[in-house]
C-alpha cells in the first residue's frame, strides 16, 4: 500500500477501504506517513468528504491507535456526557452527580480546556485539594464506592487523534464532519462507557454556527456511537450567549454548587435536568428520557445530588466545605463592572467574545504551556431578554491582574447589543437525536 | 500574513493576491513554511483552482526564487524550445541547428531525462567529449560565434518550482493546469530567452492524455509567456506512438543526424520543420511560419543545417567526426529483436510501454541518482500504419546488460497491437496556438 495512491484515490472522490484507512491512521501515529501527505489527504477529504462506513473505519482505526479503557470492573451501565464545547457550560458538574445520585455510575474522563471553552478538569482544580490525576484503581474504586469520579484524560487516548487534530489546526483542514466526529467519538468510545451523551453546542460561541450543521454533527456521532455498540443521544443546544451567568472556572463551579443547592439560572437548571435525565434513561435506570428528567428533578430538590457532589469532591481529595463557603475558592484580587449605557432590552450577548474576554482576564490557555488564574472570569448580571436601565450593572470581570481585568471589560463590552422591544427567547434544547 | 488563512482562502475558492503568493513561494522555498502546509495549499488548489492572474503571479514567484538569466550580451532575438516530454523526441537536435543555421541564436539550458522520458543533456552526453557543463560566459561566446549552445540547467534556476515539484509528486497533486503551466514556464521565463516555442505532446505517452488537455495547458502557457512579454507559441503534437524510430539516447542522436542529412523518418522530419518554422518566425526571420517552414527545409537540403550541429558539437568539445561515423557511439553488446507472430498492419505502438522499456534497457533512470547506458534503447523497425508479415522483425533492444535487453523485450512485445484492415494514420501536429 502506498500513500500517495491513497492521496490520489481519495482525491478522485473513491472510497476508502478499511485497510487504506488502517494503513495510514497506523503510519502516520507511528510516524511513518510524513505530516505532508497526511495533509493533503486530510485537505482530499474536506473536499470529497468520508461516507458513513469510511468514517466509522476512521474512528475505529483511531480509537484503536492506544489504549482502550476496560471499565468492566464497575457495575451498571457507564454512561459518559460530552459537551462539544461552550462558554459557562459546567453542566458536566451538575449532571454526573444528579445521575450517580440516580445509581447511574459515573466514570468519566475530562480534558482541560483551550482557547475560549473551558475544560472540567481545570474547574474541579478550582475546588483546594481535588486531584484529577488519580491512578487508574483508584478511579474505579471510587465509582463503585461512590458511584462517581472524573479523572484527567491520559496521552494514551487515541493518540492518533491528538497527532491528526495538530496537523488539522494548522492546515485548515479542521471544519469536516466526518473528521470532526471521528475526532470525538474515537476518544469516546475508548475511554470505556457503555453510553454516551452528547450536548452538540450551536451557535456563535460554539463550533457549529448553525442549527443546520449542529443536526449534521450531531446525527454523524450518534451513528458512529450505535454502530460501536453504545446506546448514543445527542442533543443539539443553543450557545448564541453564555450558558448560565458565570464564566470562568470557580465562578463556574460555584454556580454549579447553587444550581444543585436549587438556585441556578434557569437555563443551566434545564439543561442540566434534560442532560441528566437523558443519561439516567441510557444508564437504564428510568424507561424513558421523561421519567429520568423527573428522577433528575427529585434528587435536586432533595439535596441527594448536592450530597453525591460532596462524596465526589472527597473521594478525590478536594475539600467539600467549599459547597457551604464559597472564601475557600481562589479569590480575585481585582474586580470591575460593565455598566448599561443605555435603557432597553439584552438583545443578544455574544458567546464567543465573553469566551475570548474571559480567556484574557485569566481564565482560560492560549497554548498548552499557559498557566490559568482560576480565580478570573466573567459573571453576567443580565442575560438575553432581560430589560435594562442606564447605568445598571451588565457583567462584572473577576481576576488578579489589573491590566488583564481592563482589557477584558473593554472587550467583553463588545458583546453586549440591545434592543427597545422585548427580543424572542432563545430556545436552549432544540433537539434530542436518540 | 499567515499561511493558514492562504490555506482557507483557497479552500474556500477565495482569489489569492500577489502578495499572498508571494509569501508562500519565498516562505517555502526559504523552509520557513512547512511541507504539510504547502501540500495542503496545493491540494486546495487542485480542487478550486487558479484563475490566469494567480497562475501569472505564481510563476512569476517561482520564476523570481532564484536566478534569472541575463542572454543581453548576445545579439537577436534568442528563441527556446521547450516539449513537455515525450518518447524519442529528439527534435531539439535537429531544430535547433536548423534555426541557427537560418540566424536565430540558440542559447538553451536543458535537463536530464527522468522516467520514460529523455533528456536533451543525456542524449547530447552520448557524443564523445561533448560537455554540457560549461561556464555562462563561455555559452555566450559560442552562442555569439557559432550561433548555438546547450548548457545543463543548474539548481539556480526557480528553485521553487524544484521544491514544491518534488513535493507534488508524493502528494498526488501533479495535475492542475495551474501548477503544471506555472512549473514549465517559470523555469523558461528565468532562462533568458526572449520568445518560445512550446511543444506540448498528448497520447497516452504524453503527460496530457487527451488532446483537450493538451490544448487547455498549451494555452495556458502561451498566456503566461506572453503576459510576460515573451513572444510564445504553442504546437500540440500527437505521443500515441514514439516520435520518429529510435528511442534511447545513442540511437535518437544517430536518427537526428539522419535526418539532417534529410534521410530521417518521416514524422520527426515534419514535426522539426515545422517547430523550426515556428521558430524562425518567432526569431524574427521570417515573416510567417509558413515562410520559417520554407526557410527550414532549404538548410536541411542544402546541408548548412548539418554544418550547423558540426559546429555545436565541435564548440562544446564534442567530436564531430561522430557525424560521419556512427562507431564512435557508445557501442551496444547485446541486441535482441521483437518478431511479429502475425500479418497485419501495426494498429498501436504504445509509447508509454516502449518508453519504460527502454528505460528497463538501461536508456533511462528511475532515480536522479541512476547512472544511464548511453547505448541502451529500442529501434522500431515498424510504426503505426505499416504493413507487417508474421516473422518480421517489427523492433530491436539493444543494450549492454543481457538481462535487461531480455527484459525489455518482453516488456516492449506488449507494446503492439494489430489490425487486419489498414488503420487510419495518425495526425502528428495537432494544433499550433500562438
Amino acid at each position: 500500500m502506498n500513500m500517495n495512491d491513497i492521496i490520489y484515490k481519495k482525491r478522485e472522490g473513491g472510497k476508502l477501504a478499511k485497510e487504506e484507512i488502517d494503513y495510514f491512521v497506523k503510519g502516520y501515529t507511528e510516524g511513518k506517513i510524513p505530516d505532508y501527505q497526511m495533509s493533503a489527504l486530510l485537505m482530499a477529504i474536506f473536499f470529497q468528504k468520508m461516507d458513513q462506513e469510511e468514517t466509522y473505519q476512521l474512528t475505529n482505526a483511531m480509537k484503536l491507535s492506544g489504549d482502550v479503557v476496560n471499565l468492566s470492573q464497575i457495575q451498571g451501565i457507564k454512561v459518559d456526557k460530552h459537551s462539544t464545547g461552550g462558554v459557562g457550560d459546567k453542566t458536566t458538574l451538575i449532571v454526573a452527580p444528579i445521575a450517580a445520585a440516580c445509581g447511574v455510575p459515573i466514570a468519566k474522563m475530562s480534558g482541560r480546556g483551550l482557547g475560549f471553552t473551558g475544560g472540567t478538569v481545570d474547574k474541579m482544580e478550582a475546588i483546594p485539594g481535588f486531584q484529577t490525576t488519580i491512578e487508574a484503581e483508584k478511579f474505579i474504586n471510587l465509582v463503585n464506592k461512590t458511584g462517581i469520579s472524573v479523572i484527567g484524560q491520559t496521552a494514551h487516548i487515541a493518540p492518533a487523534d491528538k497527532k491528526i487534530y495538530a496537523l488539522r489546526d494548522v492546515t485548515s483542514t479542521v471544519d469536516n464532519m466526518s473528521l470532526i466526529s471521528a475526532s470525538i467519538m474515537s476518544k469516546k468510545l475508548a475511554s470505556g462507557s457503555d453510553a454516551i451523551v452528547l450536548d452538540v453546542k450551536c451557535g456563535d460561541g460554539a463550533f457549529m454556527q448553525t442549527f443546520e450543521d449542529a443536526c449534521e454533527l450531531a446525527q454523524w456521532m450518534v451513528d458512529l456511537g450505535n454502530a460501536d455498540g453504545k446506546k448514543t443521544i445527542a442533543v443539539v443546544t443553543d450557545m448564541n450567549q453564555p450558558l448560565g451567568k458565570a464564566v470562568g472556572n470557580s465562578l463556574e463551579v460555584i454556580e454549579a454548587i447553587e444550581t444543585l443547592k436549587g438556585n441556578g439560572p434557569e437555563d443551566i437548571t434545564e439543561l442540566s435536568l434534560t442532560l441528566a435525565g437523558i443519561m439516567i434513561f441510557a444508564g437504564g435506570k428510568a424507561v424513558s428520557c421523561e421519567e429520568g428528567y423527573q428522577m433528575a428533578e427529585k434528587v435536586l430538590q432533595n439535596g441527594e445530588a448536592l450530597e453525591k457532589l460532596i462524596q465526589f469532591i472527597e473521594g478525590q481529595g478536594g475539600d467539600s466545605k467549599v459547597v457551604n463557603d464559597y472564601s475557600l475558592f481562589p479569590q480575585y484580587t481585582y474586580k470591575q463592572d460593565i455598566i448599561s449605557e443605555q435603557d432597553g432590552y439584552v438583545d443578544k450577548i455574544a458567546a464567543r467574545i465573553i469566551g475570548l474576554a474571559s480567556q484574557h482576564a485569566g481564565a482560560g490557555r492560549a497554548t498548552k504551556e499557559d498557566q490559568i488564574d482560576l480565580s478570573a472570569g466573567i459573571y453576567l448580571h443580565k442575560k438575553v431578554g432581560d430589560k435594562v436601565i442606564k447605568g445598571e450593572v451588565l457583567a462584572t470581570v473577576y481576576g488578579t491582574d489589573s491590566e488583564k481585568v481592563a482589557h477584558s471589560v473593554e472587550e467583553a463590552e463588545k458583546a453586549f447589543a440591545f434592543s427597545a422591544a422585548e427580543p424572542e427567547k432563545l430556545l436552549l434544547i432544540k433537539k434530542i437525536i436518540l
